[in-house]
């Protein structure tokens, strides 16, 4: 456990080492966070759920921070509003940095003797761990909205590549049947994959592959995006007030179209699977297509077969699933319990994982969940259809 | 046909009769519409996709009204925007009152020889019958919303009185079990209602009788709008942006509780189900209550086995499923494909029917849809609990 | 004074004769007000600050009008918000009819020994007549700009329409010197025209004639609307935000410019003064001409010499004066002395009158004020020019 | 010329230096820039007027710079979103302390033989000196609004200390007369001061010495946040939507009233003079002091007897002036033509100089401008009295 917190941690600050101060302070849209702020809150998470109740004369570094550095925990105490996040150039990167190692000595200590642990450390230590896992890829999601917003278009790192797809033709035929869904068994999960339950899925058909950059040109050309008939209402609504003619950090320019990525402005590469698309702009492409998005229930079944290529690491997949608590779900009493439930409503569910996805953070019944408008994340699509 | 075309012209006739052409005329908020509208929309549906394809010879009765009183059929042409509906006191109640007889007068020789019909326009009878019974509804929902904004608070029928809830304790057991929901057989039913599919359902307890004000005053008296752990997060964020207390139509005056009614400012009844509360409400209220909402399909099930109080004819009941297609739902092609379809996205579920609701427009597999935030219509809460 | 009033009173009602019920009620943006509500809260005025003090025995009409019809005065008790005037379909336009021949009942009876009448009556009773003629003319904008929100732009009166500017080419000449300006001597005035002071006016040239249609589209054809060079930094935004690409009110169809006019949808006249331009509009136009728009002394110096063509009774005309108190103006205690001073920030002068303005309510030291942006009132342009 | 541009550009630097690159690089509200952005749009701003079109030779540092630098000048180009100036973290602050190295370099070159330059070159460095002169006022009002949004409330000088207003009782008295106001004569000024001209002024009575805290504070303590019949209508409005109900900056805490400055937050002393407050604050405590504002033209006056207190150097002065161009104003042609002129509207005149004004850069007719609900600069009150 020692070795898992160790590892975590320094990844969160391999992931901040390209960033300036100055990177790290700014926050681009409210839904974003700054470096800064991602690598104080996973401390403070340590410091307020495991440290201050667990750990005997431990010491606040800084009685300011509780107050900076929650998010969204209610029953944490108050704290600073979301969307005035990037005015905290006091304390400064330095300062974070040094939070992060007083806080790391004392868990180190805490940690040390692993085979006296209590079962309640361990599983503090597990949600935070995983806790900071997420934050890592919002970190690289969030700089990244925050360059493309710099008229300079700096790249986060210039050796940075899109990896093309995998050529898997072809889908995976689910027939009618009960399945078990959600977390069963060992290994970490969030409350929000519990309880694990039966349900009937198919019979449907869920295709092997991400649907393109070259299959979305297509459907561009084809005037997608100012045809009414293909979209949700609200969808359509969005593309009109946001003025939105093709997916998320994408330019026009000399011609062509370009995407803006970790790597700054590059062409945008057809053969790799498409990214930064709304669930709106998921479901009208799909109706486009003649098919629809999976159920979350159908790609967890699809994915647990092992025949679908991409599902982990490249990019989120929209399903056609409002996010929804799982039958019988009870969030936990406390702060802890705010972690999930609360999110459960106006959202959609996504699952696999992406490129920035941390190495050992995806499951075949992870759940990630966004709003139908955001396209700020590495989140793609991966079609179904259903047999005649 | 013509018998039933002719009941749900005259009952709109009927609900309209008490209000003043300036009742009529104006639009409380973007959500609701003016009763005039509701009164010429209904009709122009007649006359777009009855009148006007099948009808030999048919001559529309103002070429400006297509513009006027389409809603939102994309398809049909442009329209006058939604928010501005209220602008329209030209042409005047008496204009719109000769436009339903017009309209009326050439439905009625169209339908003389009904075994002559084709099949595709009874269909369209159909559906336009059903579609000016949803707006029958909306027009008592719309117009008590107006009248709760005008200081003096009219009533629209002073001698309207809430019904009592029906006492009925205890619950509906649904074990697990694979049930087939959605519609199925003869009989009118909505797009949105199809395929029939199988589903997996239970074990779920489903409470018999509604909640009434008399569970809700318990709820606000435990500090329940005050107390963000109940709440999902975007609920809390509108308890506090609306300043809810109550819920809506509920104004506290003279030391008590009233709430407006069509049938004036009354104080609450204890004994009635409590109405006009939010998804959000209904979801917090759940939680407090240490029980959930249903899901569609346990409601869906739960009602058909005919044990449930109140599941029609009083208030709406919100579930905890958002509304979605169903599986291999497909969408019309044309103009009434944009019925239902392309609302299919941040919105919940209700089931059952209300007071409001014309007679014979309820069924076990009806869909109403409303944002979690909508509390103008006639929305109650029914419980629901998993086995432990 | 009775028959001042009979006179004044009854003009009201023969404007809004033209208008239904529907017409009468409704309010197309917050800054305008419904038809009914002008005729009501002239009246309330009387009952509130004439008879209610001064008329023993005085019965309310209705207790709730004042709360209805209050505008804006906070000290004569709370009021309905502005922007809600259009939901009070009830009281309906009869009752509010029944309100002023109750109130014009009470007021005639007041008014019979004239002789004996205390001087603080006869002020009461002028600053009500004075009061009721400007909502006469806010009657005849806010309709018309009520009906310009109407897809078929219905006339208010079909025969009305619109003037020739008339030919005056040249310029006054305003030597420098000082004038007294504001009011002074007998008759009526407004507060806001007080005190009467002495400037340094000059040396100055007025033109003697106004704007018209013709010079108006020289500007649009020019580019005006687009060259950000010719605004003022406020004045571009608007442009922007709002589209503006021609005057309020007019409209491009069939080839032409057309202008919503109290008489319906009209042709541009090209001789006729230009009309519905904001003050931003003016002040690029002047720019545009190599001239400036006049200050409220220049114009009222120049009006005073006789040699304006249309000065009055045409449009108003902007000045490049801010609203501001005349030196030493202190507004008078309670609830009347709200009627000008607390708007005297935000706003521009305007001088002279317009076709909407009542016979008898024009002089040349009224101060009208509008903010910059303002399109829906009958204001026009007339330009200055500075002696090299 | 070197000289004073020397002293100018290093007094930016040190002003700047206090300040982290985290400091610098965020932007704390649209109205508000980044120091980091200060500091290389002044640079700009020589790069642009002086070096490209008369410094044979010169190379830009940066080609992306004049779109990130430009502010509002129409005629310069394209230019970066004046909200997202808080987003340029690259090129970061080493960056543009290298620009201005090298633009300095270039000018000091250029200005080697000074007595060869063409007078049009003296006069650009003389208005990039003055702008650049206003941007080190902004750089702190803007660093102070920055550090007022961080929780921690940081010190941008700990040792920055308020000054006592001056105890000056008694009023300048100004009999009527007439008097040249504007700049004429000598020396630097922006075009907004011309063209001198002659106005009437008086009789007035101006206040010798500023109000104090002390005096604020017994408004305050009579309720003058709370009383609508002391505002304006848009002022009291601003009331209620802001919540204000203490001048700018300050925060109640520990039983006392404080407020945050550049030396951090402090108590507040009643004897300095109140500071921050917008000019609708400044107004209604006018009104309720029974006395006004002074006219531009009335604190020009009065400055120039002699006989003013702190006019200079403590807060800049609200003035009942609307923003407006003199008599025959004409704007420049081009891009500097844009500096004043354009902003002639919706804001009012201030005069004076504050304490954050570097020195050298005040003169009696100097007119500085703001909205009036703007709070952030430090803005104070200085009484008028009319004689009876």
């Amino acid at each position: 456990m020692r070795a898992a917190y160790r590892a975590v941690r320094s990844h969160t600050e391999r992931l901040a080492a390209p960033l300036s101060a100055e990177d790290q302070v700014i926050q681009s849209m409210p839904d974003a966070s700054p470096t800064k702020w991602h690598r104080a809150h996973t401390t403070w998470f340590f410091e307020q759920f495991l440290l201050e109740p667990h750990a005997p004369g431990y010491r606040r570094f800084d009685d300011r921070f509780p107050f900076l550095f929650n998010s969204y925990y209610v029953a944490a105490g108050p704290r600073h509003a979301r969307p005035r996040r990037g005015m905290v150039t006091r304390p400064d990167v330095a300062t974070v940095g040094a939070y992060r190692v007083h806080v790391d000595a004392a868990v180190d200590a805490l940690l040390a003797d692993e085979a006296a642990l209590p079962r309640e450390i361990a599983t503090i230590v597990e949600i935070g761990l995983n806790h900071e896992q997420q934050h890592q890829e919002l970190l690289l999601t969030d700089i990244l909205h925050a360059f493309s917003e710099n008229p300079c278009l700096p790249a986060y790192d210039p050796d940075w590549r899109w990896c093309a797809a995998a050529r898997a033709p072809g889908t995976v035929m689910i027939p009618e049947g009960i399945h078990t869904v959600g977390h069963q068994g060992g290994g970490f999960a969030y409350d929000n994959e519990s309880p694990a339950h039966r349900v009937l899925v198919g019979p449907v058909a869920i295709a092997r592959g991400l649907v393109t950059n070259d299959d979305w040109l297509a459907f561009m050309r084809d005037g997608g995006y100012d045809n009414a008939a293909l979209w949700l209402s609200d969808g359509f609504a969005a593309v009109q007030a946001e003025g939105w003619r093709a997916p998320g950090h994408w330019r026009e320019q000399d011609g062509g179209w370009h995407v803006m990525t970790l790597g700054g402005l590059v062409p945008v590469d057809r053969a790799a699977p498409v990214c930064h698309v709304s669930y709106y702009e998921a479901e009208a492409f799909a109706r486009w297509s003649g098919r629809h998005l999976p159920s979350e229930f159908e790609w967890e079944v699809a994915a647990r077969s092992g025949e679908l290529a991409d599902a982990f690491g490249v990019v989120w997949q929209w399903t056609r699933s409002a996010y929804a608590p799982y039958p019988a779900y009870r969030a936990a009493d406390g702060a802890l319990g705010e972690y999930n439930g609360k999110f459960m409503v106006n959202q959609m569910v996504l699952r696999g994982s992406s490129l920035a996805t941390p190495p050992g953070h995806a499951r075949a019944t992870y759940r990630n969940f966004f709003p139908p408008s955001a396209r700020w994340q590495f989140t793609g699509v991966r079609l179904a259809s259903f047999p005649a």
